[in-house]
């Protein structure tokens, strides 16, 4: 279950994310990182703090954090990480590992992750294996790492066959969320952003679908009224997904709206392509599938290929030969038969999964909307 | 809570074993080992699995175990570690993922821990984070690990500067224990193993300690209607502080007993000590410690020293300057302030947490007891 409410300190709203492993609060606001520490010093009840951060927004928002925690008795320190998925690694995780020691990090230690999903992902391993687990908080900084990645435990590095193929699930004392930082981000990492904002409306709920229609550009913008009931909406039905199902069996599966087709894109386009930016793809592409299967009604598709466009995210899947999808989707780690249970929609806010092949799921004219002239926006590839 | 029955298969007792994560069993026979395959499959609905061992173990065992769990319809490999706790590091369980990789081991693929306590940590570490976690069953070839550490859910690996300092709490989903494969093990592993069951009945079971003192050089031959009860009762033990206590607060503190002074001889002796001879040793100065802070009957230590001797186990520190073991007491990794929690006796089956100093607890003759002439075995030091 989750809650709103308003709380204290710059902070709007509250989502409770109630686990196996223990509750935990996600606390939204606007302008709130510089008074995070009291909170992270009560939900971990830690004496001291690894703030592990990359490099660009590390020097931009680190200090603000650290000052915050010092001022709340914690001791807290700076561990600096590479950037970028190439270095969620083992072999980083090693050395956060020796930097943690260094710290004279114990159990009573909590490690902060300012970052982006990667390295949330990354800090979050370290904090779920170090000393057989010590308190992790996790204070994204992009949008698409607030609504998604931060919550619901999903921590891990990449092996060098595949991503994400090492891990835990290993849920985070306290979310701290703060949309004054998402400024920093250029627009085109906002919308990436808002995509797995689209992708829960039209699984999971039609109200927030709606608001998204009226409010797309000012979200974009960042306006605190527009944007916060949107991320606090966003946060409540991941937690509620995962609250469901921890361990990623039922309804978890319904997040995977539009990343069949998604990783797929990644695979294919790897340094080019942002992972909100696939998803879009996706999405649209689930969509008109899903109105070709006859699950949902004529126009569903249309209503997200819309939105997507408004919010600057490529709609059109890249123009490459059936076969290289086929491919692609062979290799998709999770699959354990050889078909793919593919999430469809059975109208905006309705999600089921359905099991196909890979030849069914890229069979009809879906694939090759793009070529149909379909596109009126610029595409991934022109980018 | 924890029961024994008879079960089939050779299967005498069942101790089951009920955690967070879920309720495991751990079933103890002799001459079980070709029977666990359709156990395994059920308990953890796998497809196919990875038997991780390591060499001379492997060479006697994996065959059996492989060819019961084919005969269950389980895909069964073999991976193979290196053997020794050097061997249980980041690098090997690198190469752990990579070979469970190249199996094509999915969500769906057991990883059977065939081995002692080393195997079970790297291969349950691995379990733990391979694809965020896949199913783990632990057939312990030690006495040690039947009655510890395949229990519990601890699993890890050693960084450069220390051990266990990376793991998880993982719960496997059975514990295979079949004392029949004891009989390779070398008398004084027999004898190491025993002392872990002494420790248990020293702290929270008078009978069990009793019916080791009435069949100690029995239990030493593995005489399965000596054996097998003991080593009921002894997971059984485990279990029920594992259960109340499954991240290490509260009464999990007290399996520590004998071991502050175990860890302080294994650092200072690594290579000539096994673990169980450190721990008996450390067992009998807390119990003359205990005696000394008047908080154990005189005599209670003196039953501990004549059990461990009959065993063959060591009673006596290492004859090193109280410097040493002061400065070997003070890298403890869990001291989270200058006091350690000292596990002592309050008489046989009782026991309890005291804090002291590690300079307090070092302090009065326990300390001395070996230069008092007291002993009557042989000593770790003539080994």
């Amino acid at each position: 279950m989750s809650r709103a409410r308003p709380g204290g300190a710059g902070v709007l709203y509250t989502v409770s994310v109630r686990t196996r492993g223990g509750d935990y609060p996600v606390r939204i606001g606007h302008g709130t990182l510089g008074s995070a520490g009291p909170e992270i010093a009560r939900q971990t009840k830690a004496t001291s703090a690894a703030v592990v951060t990359a490099a660009p927004v590390g020097r931009r928002y680190a200090a603000t954090l650290l000052r915050s925690l010092r001022d709340a008795g914690v001791r807290a320190r700076r561990i600096e990480v590479p950037d970028g998925d190439a270095s969620k690694n083992l072999r980083q995780t090693a050395k956060l590992y020796e930097a943690l020691l260094d710290l004279g990090a114990d159990r009573g230690t909590a490690v902060v992750a300012l970052g982006g999903g990667t390295v949330g992902d990354l800090a979050g391993f370290a904090a779920a294996t170090y000393l057989r687990g010590v308190p992790l908080v996790q204070v994204p900084t992009t949008l698409l790492a607030m609504v998604d990645a931060s919550i619901g435990g999903k921590v891990g590095v990449n092996l060098p066959r595949g991503k994400n193929l090492v891990g835990a699930f290993y849920q985070p004392r306290l979310v701290w969320a703060d949309t004054a930082v998402l400024r920093s981000l250029p627009p085109r990492q906002r919308a990436a952003g808002l995509a797995e904002v689209v992708k829960a409306g039209a699984i999971l709920d039609a109200r927030l679908f709606e608001r998204l229609e009226r409010d797309a550009e000012r979200a974009l913008a960042l306006e605190p009224e527009a944007l916060l009931p949107i991320v606090e909406r966003a946060c409540a039905i991941k937690a509620n997904v995962v609250e469901r199902d921890e361990r990623e069996a039922g309804p978890r599966m319904l997040l995977n709206f539009g990343h069949t087709l998604a990783h797929a894109v990644e695979a294919l386009r790897r340094y080019r392509v942002l992972h909100g930016e696939a998803v879009a793809m996706g999405m649209v592409f689930a969509a008109r599938r899903s109105e070709e299967l006859g699950l949902a009604a004529a126009g569903t598709a249309e209503r997200i290929e819309r939105l997507c466009a408004r919010l600057g995210l490529p709609v059109e899947l890249p123009d490459l030969p059936r076969r290289a999808y086929l491919d692609a989707l062979r290799v998709d780690k999770k699959r354990r038969e050889a078909r793919i249970r593919f999430v469809a929609l059975r109208g905006i806010g309705k999600a089921d999964t359905v099991p196909l092949t890979p030849a069914e799921l890229l069979q009809g004219p879906a694939l090759r909307g793009r070529r149909a002239g379909r596109s009126r926006h610029r595409s991934e590839d022109s980018r």
